[in-house]
């Protein structure tokens, strides 16, 4: 149930489910009001004036607030929670937020959750016999943050106080005082944004002071020689009985060591990253938490925890500040990660100010799909197989050197090679889908995906084309290189790839259907991932693993599930926005609905709209 | 800032501080209000109708009450802070709690932090793909528990649940849920209260569902070689590199052992004690926490933290159930610890109904004193020295076989010796303080301590004892054995014991000023402690320990800091109620204090009453 919330002076009108507060409802709508401790009503500084709907008075709102401010109405936004229409008045920001420009043209406020706060205290005499705790606390309390302090900093405090004159700097990690340093060393406060993908693994360091991106580096998942995909590495952990402790091992060594290097670059200091946010597919971030995910492999495909957690980085062995946190954001189910809720608070879909559609695809070994406004958003997750990874190819490859990743025929075939190697060894993904993407459009490829034979082509098509139509043992192929390269594109390949994009587009026709739109509503296709960075948005149209919208609106928009990790790290209201995406995305299981196997099957075709047709969208 | 609260239709009225809450206020005054959750706001159990100062309705109280029950002023106790004049309507409870006689007749509700819920989940499907977790906590909300999960939960949670045919007990300690057992496990359920003394530690096996006690033993503390009293492990930790760590390491391993012991006393499994409370003096705990006690024994005297804390159990090596929680009940100050807060709790001193004015010494090395009622309570700890320990006494030893613990003198000494031993070794504390109080009374030792000649006694004494009046290396003694066995008392010996009692009578003397009353206006003198188990009140009283009252107001009441801790392990409410003594308990510092000198010196002296103001008291 949504309640109209409303905005005053700016007249900003919003929907939030009941029981947000209005601080969070203002943030989702792109309203930052003031606050310093994370919606946690101890800092006070985010009062707003409630003209309609006001809440009960809170303790968080008595201690903050003045009797006569009270009976007019104001109360601390982060405790408010919305029961009905209401509207609210926001007093001009007492501070201008620094803010950045991350994701998809996402302007967020940088309030990171890792707050350095410096404080001078006064020594303690016999007159005033306040504990070393006790005195950290108040005057933290006094900046506007109600902490509790973890036993390492007990253990710390006595003489880091006396030795440092009792000037020193408490580091707060959301409602955890994880340590205390000597002297003011504010300028020193990193965070680390993970993206854990099967196969590749992001890490960047970030001055959550300034937003800046100190390092950032990619490597492979050390769990690579267990499974090229989420079931193999499953399968590991049922099939060996250390199979899961060693999963973990290899992921958590290779942040480790993603680290060091990430460190190295950047010149910063290890005990200076005090956070960890870490987003990916489900279930790697279970093995990554040391969670068995035979449960999410295998129907009704479930997984321990969906929620977002938050736990010591050390507690899994991560070597960041020793009492560093390592958060994660939530997923939506067991084939819509964290890496997808990552990448819808990286673009803003479902932004509540925001009623156009938009259809969101993460395309690889699972396609992942998102699609929907403001108003109502859905989720599913295809099983694409591992075409798109180049796996299944005969001449498939990963996109690296000497990869085919682009193709353009016309009275010949012209290859894009990876760091234009003078000669192709295989062809990768992009290749691939471009490839097809041509064939289709030239016609030397039929709507049901057939190859031409020669005889059929010659006449209608130049010779250099018809002399790349051969046969090898029986199988129809084309051949995309020189003769003595020998890399070909061969039937089968071009059925997986319908397999790869049938399962996608299938998923896509599922959920329009489901909102009772057509490909014309969509505002954009936002297409995500590594491999969504590469392929050619009119091939991808072309192969129906997009619905067939004007070029110009598809997009591809990068890494966007690292950038949702980054704008989860640095700012606090960002990251509650993203925790609360799962309350209003509905997944939705394609298993066992009966009438997927018909669209699946349509699906398969490659599209065969008429000229006239392509002519109205284009 | 009190305000009066009146339960109807008890008609129980009591004064709260400023912001207690309904329900803890009824605690306090001996009313159990219906509740499962510890006072959480998730059972909805406790609601109560507010007559008058009803709070503003929380969240909580939406959830559980209809809106015609808050019109009509109905709101969950636990939630209800109060802020003025209150009248609460009770209604009669719903279940009749079960309780114990625990303390010094207290009457204690068995509702301990620990709670096993017995659940029998639904199976997933596609149609119900909630997450192992979330199904597991979404069923304990169901109950009345609003947990959050320990990562061990998370790891063990998928395979828990699939193997018991989703039939499984979640183990909650506080808001924590720290595992999950196969079946129904509920009548397995224990704790252990610790009582960690500098010399002697006591462990106590407390089975949850009913109070009793499986197992009690008491061991010497593992710290003992390393200084027999507070300061010097202190000293021990700043003179030596690895000092904390070894006396940590110490204790830890001292309880590890005790508990030992416990279980194979006990036949309690180590996996079904899931919480452990401890109490100490400040010094202790910190020790126990691993946090450096070096500013609590150099002025001004700051812990680090006097605040109660939870941990897990692991965190500093004990070997429970390996997620089990740590707690500690708070301390007053830096000579005033949880163990003289667990005693408060456990004699029921400053309870709110009850005016009657107590005095609870814990006499030994330190004297820790309590003085007060309802109204006011002042606490401070005088540093009595370690003659009571049977230390720096000519003869003195530890209370252990062949001490003399207790002495008459008629016409001839007449010992008492620990275990009816043959021949006496030496003489303990009780001993002491006999013997001197018995030589007082007889009028061999005067008012200022003075032991009398043999020539000044000879013709006023009968010839057995003034033959006992002697002299080594010019040193007057009274010889308190047969000479064979040479146990002598000595004039030092009697001055130690004036110096001990001296400033424990000191500190008595300072409160009792401060609360501007005298002897006569004191309803008992509890003496807490093995030391005070075993004294003779009436000896304490001739030699000036205890103030001058009627002998039978003089009560031991034995290790009231150990029953105190049992009473927190077996009722959340309890706990509750002892972790705001602090609050209420004003700690009077006597270093510094210009006057004590005075005070001290003139306590120095052994009571003169005239015979008429005995006779007048007794």
């Amino acid at each position: 149930m949504k309640f109209q919330i409303t905005f005053l002076p700016q007249n900003i009108i919003t929907h939030a489910p009941e029981g947000t507060t209005v601080f969070n409802a203002a943030n989702w709508a792109g309203l930052a009001i003031d606050s310093t401790c994370g919606g946690r009503g101890t800092c006070g500084k985010c009062k707003v004036r409630m003209l309609a709907g006001a809440n009960s008075i809170t303790d968080a709102d008595r201690k903050y607030l003045t009797k006569e401010e009270l009976t007019d109405g104001w109360r601390l936004s982060c405790r408010a929670p919305i029961h009905s229409e209401s509207i609210a008045q926001v007093p001009r920001l007492m501070t201008s937020p620094k803010a950045a420009l991350l994701g998809y043209g996402r302007h967020v406020a940088i309030d990171p959750n890792v707050a350095k706060v410096f404080l001078e205290l006064s020594e303690p005499t016999l007159e005033d016999q306040q504990p070393d705790l006790a005195r950290v606390v108040a005057a933290l309390d006094k900046e506007g943050y109600a902490v509790r302090a973890d036993p390492a900093v007990w253990r710390a405090l006595p003489k880091m106080l006396r030795q440092n004159d009792w000037r020193v700097t408490a580091v707060v990690v959301g409602d955890e005082l994880i340590a205390v340093e000597g002297g003011d060393t504010r300028d020193r406060a990193h965070g680390l944004a993970l993206d854990i993908g099967t196969t590749t693994v992001v890490g960047a360091v970030v001055d959550l002071n300034t937003g800046a991106v100190a390092a950032v580096q990619s490597t492979l998942n050390g769990q690579a020689p267990f499974g090229a995909d989420v079931i193999s590495r499953s399968s590991y952990t049922m099939t060996e009985a250390d199979g899961l402790a060693t999963l973990q091992t290899r992921i958590v060594d290779t942040i480790n060591t993603l680290l060091d290097q990430l460190l190295a670059a950047s010149g910063v200091a290890r005990e200076n990253i005090y956070e960890a946010v870490a987003v990916g597919n489900t279930t790697m971030l279970h093995l990554l938490l040391g969670i068995d995910p035979e449960p999410i492999s295998v129907a009704p495909f479930i997984p321990a925890i969906e929620d977002a957690v938050t736990l010591p980085a050390s507690e899994i062995g991560l070597r960041l500040h020793p009492q560093a946190r390592l958060s994660t954001l939530p997923h939506l189910g067991a084939y819509v990660g964290a890496d997808i809720v990552a990448g819808v608070l990286a673009t803003g879909l479902a932004r509540e100010r925001d009623e156009k559609l938009r259809l969101y695809i993460d395309v690889g070994t699972n396609g992942e799909i998102v699609l929907g406004s403001s108003k109502k958003t859905l989720a599913t997750a295809a099983p694409a197989g591992p075409a798109f990874e180049g796996a299944q190819i005969k001449c498939g490859m990963r996109a690296s050197d000497g990869a085919i990743e682009g193709v353009q025929i016309d009275d010949d075939v012209r290859l894009q090679i990876i760091d234009n190697a003078p000669r192709p060894i295989g062809i990768c993904g992009s290749g691939l889908v471009d490839a097809v993407a041509e064939l289709v459009r030239v016609g030397l490829v039929d709507a049901t995906g057939r190859l031409m034979r020669p005889a059929d082509a010659r006449g209608h098509f130049c010779d250099a084309l018809v002399n790349r139509l051969i046969e090898e043992n029986g199988v129809r192929a084309f051949l995309l290189s020189a003769p003595e390269d020998n890399i070909v594109l061969t039937q089968p390949d071009i059925r997986a790839l319908q397999f790869a994009k049938g399962a996608s587009a299938a998923g896509v026709d599922v959920l329009m259907a489901r909102l009772g739109i057509t490909a014309q509503d969509l505002h954009e296709v936002l297409l995500a991932g590594s491999f969504g960075s590469y392929i050619n948005p009119a091939s991808a149209r072309t192969i129906g693993l997009v619905p067939w919208v004007p070029v110009e609106r598809i997009v591809a928009v990068g890494n966007a599930a690292g950038e949702g990790a980054k704008i989860a790290l640095l700012s606090f209201r960002e990251r509650e926005a993203a925790n609360r995406i799962p309350e209003f995305i509905e997944y939705v299981e394609l298993s066992g609905r009966p009438e997927f196997n018909d669209i699946f099957t349509e699906a398969l075709a490659f599209p065969t709209a008429t000229k006239d047709e392509r002519r109205t969208t284009e």
